[in-house]
């Protein structure tokens, strides 16, 4: 039986091959793909907004989510699963009271990005990335990815939004 | 004299026409330029990151600033003032709390961003807006420009920051 697995899966595998060969890629950051989690994902400072949050306690940041052109292109077209090659990137900063805006708006109520906290990535390959729901998880610390002990715990975190293909961002116009 | 102020118009716009030929337009921005304060200027949803901030009080809103390619640039490299052309957009929506995100970080501390409240833009034409210190100032309400005597109040505001060309926001790498 296992053997038969085995086989089907194989064949599966080469019946993909031969597809994805046919179709010929298009795949825009097939080479970001290639060395994700090695380095930060070339031009991703580049990529376009999908939203922002704050996050209060131990984080104390405030953040912005952007995503390269395929990611983008989902969120807008509300397409779900995101397709393969989809790249969500969660840049953040520490959260910190701004004195100049505050004496132009005259009171205590604005706050601003200060210095750069950590940047985190989402990338979507369903069959790379099986195990976690297609996506793999990266954390960039001063640009340099943490180790992957310190990672083991996105996708449980993920888990509750499965609905939405595990993507806690809604897109905000 | 309605025909005349017709003549007039055409004869301005004539001149207007045969002005920017002479000239050879350089801007990328031209066309977004010439539209200004009437519609939003297109494509501004995919312009890229300049930074992030939270207001509390009056505006409890969560916001974007992005920039055209020529405010982008300006602001990477430090370029003061701003060059003409140069456009920033300031997104901003409500302030809400996500119950959602807070089940998964296992507190209330996570705020998103709900629905749009408005858009505003500053585009630099040192001629035009001489007087305003060389911007140019309109706000979006619901995708419509909202009228001149709601925006005379924005140049003063943005004057104590004179030694940045008045634009209070800086670059969040």
């Amino acid at each position: 039986m296992r053997l038969i697995a085995h086989m089907v899966a194989a064949a599966m595998a080469l019946v993909g091959g031969i597809a994805s060969v046919g179709v010929a890629p298009v795949r825009a950051d097939e080479g970001i793909a290639a060395g994700f989690g090695t380095v930060l994902p070339p031009g991703y400072r580049d990529w376009r907004l999908i939203s922002v949050a704050h996050e209060e306690g131990k984080l104390n940041d405030i953040r912005a989510i952007l995503g390269n052109d395929i990611a983008v292109k989902a969120f807008r077209d509300g397409t779900l699963p995101f397709p393969d090659g989809a790249i969500i990137a969660r840049l953040a900063w520490n959260y910190v009271s701004s004195e100049e805006n505050n004496k132009a708006f005259g009171g205590p109520q604005s706050f601003v990005a200060g210095t750069p906290t950590n940047v985190q990535f989402m990338l979507k390959d369903s069959r790379k990335y099986a195990s976690t729901g297609g996506w793999g998880f990266v954390q960039f610390d001063d640009g340099k990815p943490v180790e992957a002990a310190r990672l083991s715990g996105c996708f449980a975190c993920h888990v509750p939004v499965k609905a939405r293909d595990f993507v806690f961002t809604k897109y905000s116009p």
